[in-house]
């Protein structure tokens, strides 16, 4: 089994209302890559500019999961960079600056290598990207898309093209509100399961997570973090994705009772990122580690 | 193990973006005694005035483990009543009116056959109110109060020698921000038992609760409800203390493990009070249809 991603690297600037960083590795790819390179190997295609820093790609490839054989790094290009401040109690967030750089140009192809690809994540991209993508997989088994308000309003009629192609959405719960007309998460689901997906995972942020399937309905509190350990919360949907991703392609099941096992995973894998800004709270983690919050989750969430 | 809940009862008038109920039977005693009572019999302390409708004495009187020995009923005043409209998401609830009534005058005293009540939860109320009614159970060995945003601010010196006096709050999560000046719930919940308690009760409404406690942590997820079961959040959190102290009560025992089982039946009760207005929900239960729930949300809850 095989799991590619597809998605942003980008050179992020942070400030929280605890302190901040400047120029650090970020983007969803690369979020979603180095946490589930923790569990199995992760393809990544995406493009950089050759202002990318060498630090970056040092720092990508410290995580050995992670293949950068789809990474293009493109002469006269720029790096995708992104700005971020988060107000109060971190659930605010405003982009202080957006530079699209490659973001502008032609998407990345898949190499040759990756064409067998079983798994497969489309990170937030316009869903005619996301789509052209898939046109490179025929081996794909599974493929989850993420999205977000901006192409909900631009580009509605393409992404609901993409939606009836694909087996399941993972989007948050402003995002799932918007698309659907609905705020209470297991009604939008439901609403969402008619427009082709088997299933669906609504991110709540602090407050969780929702799974709303053909074949059942699950739900998990977010892993039980207080204010010392929350630095910054970039990239903690993208690290949830990609730990839960790693879960369902590590065990090779993508049934309901395995997307329901791996939203402890994608949770606790999130739970690592928050801790630190960037890549830095997901470095040096191993599947024994993820494992023993999955065990201290399982405690504080027991039911009864 | 005798439990007892001092509050309001209260005349309803509440609007929601589906409908709508005139004069129902309501206030925070009424709503906790009959969630309460569906596990073990709850004694009830509280007054209404000469107005009380004889259809809420005779619906609370259905619920048959409520014992309204300590019910006021008094000539010539009024009963307290309020109204209120959600909005949209029903998160937004906005008083319409309050009519004090019988609140404005000396609170209700314990009868004699309650005074050897052993757990005490004391529903939202002025702080001295509260602590008052603590003084006339020489025998109480587990106590939980309940506040609100008005006591904090108008009342908060009372509210902090209170707190040294108790065991365990309930609260939602405004309230604890309020008094803490803290978001994050898990750092709000250690910042109040420096005040005293020796654990804290965090609701968050359709997020779910948290408990922190000396001994420990443990969160929990609402109960998945679509919006077919949200008819009315009135009452809710008073029927989830209800539940809640009710299991602890029967069980007879409230360390850290006790509680920690006792969130879901706070949470599965409340979710019967959601799916109807005023105690309609809550009529009818059993024990065996409050297990029921508290089943199915293990399974959909189920961590890994």
């Amino acid at each position: 089994m095989s799991l590619i991603v597809t998605g942003t690297l980008g050179i992020d600037t942070i400030e929280t209302p605890q302190g901040g960083a400047k120029r650090v590795p970020g983007g969803s790819a690369a979020y979603f890559a180095a946490a589930g390179s923790i569990q199995t190997p992760v393809r990544l295609v995406g493009a950089v500019g050759d202002d990318w820093p060498v630090e970056h790609r040092s720092l990508l490839e410290s995580f050995q999961g992670v293949d950068l054989a789809g990474l293009e790094q493109r002469a006269g290009s720029r790096t995708f960079a992104w700005g971020g401040k988060y107000l109060d109690n971190m659930n605010i967030r405003e982009t202080t600056f957006t530079e699209l750089g490659v973001l502008e140009e032609a998407p990345p192809n898949v190499p040759d290598s990756f064409r067998d690809s079983t798994f497969v994540f489309l990170a937030n991209s316009h869903p005619s990207v996301q789509s052209a993508f898939l046109d490179q997989l025929p081996e794909r088994q599974l493929t989850v898309m993420d999205t977000m308000d901006l192409w909900i309003n631009i580009a509605n009629e393409e992404l609901h093209a993409l939606l009836a192609r694909i087996d399941g959405v993972m989007i948050n719960d402003s995002e799932a509100e918007l698309l659907t007309g609905i705020t209470n998460p297991y009604s939008a689901g439901e609403k969402i399961l008619d427009l082709g997906p088997g299933f669906v995972i609504i991110k709540k942020g602090e407050h969780g997570a929702v799974l709303v399937h053909r074949d059942g309905t699950a739900v998990i509190p977010a892993y039980p973090a207080d204010d010392a350990q929350v630095v910054d919360p970039t990239g903690a949907g993208d690290s949830f994705a990609g730990g839960l991703m790693a879960y369902v392609a590590r065990t090779g099941s993508h049934d309901f009772e395995a997307l329901h096992a791996a939203l402890a995973w994608g949770t606790v894998t999130a739970s690592y990122t928050l801790e630190s800004f960037g890549l830095d709270g997901l470095k040096g983690l191993t599947e024994s580690r993820l494992m023993e919050r999955v065990e201290l989750l399982r405690a504080a969430a027991r039911i009864g």
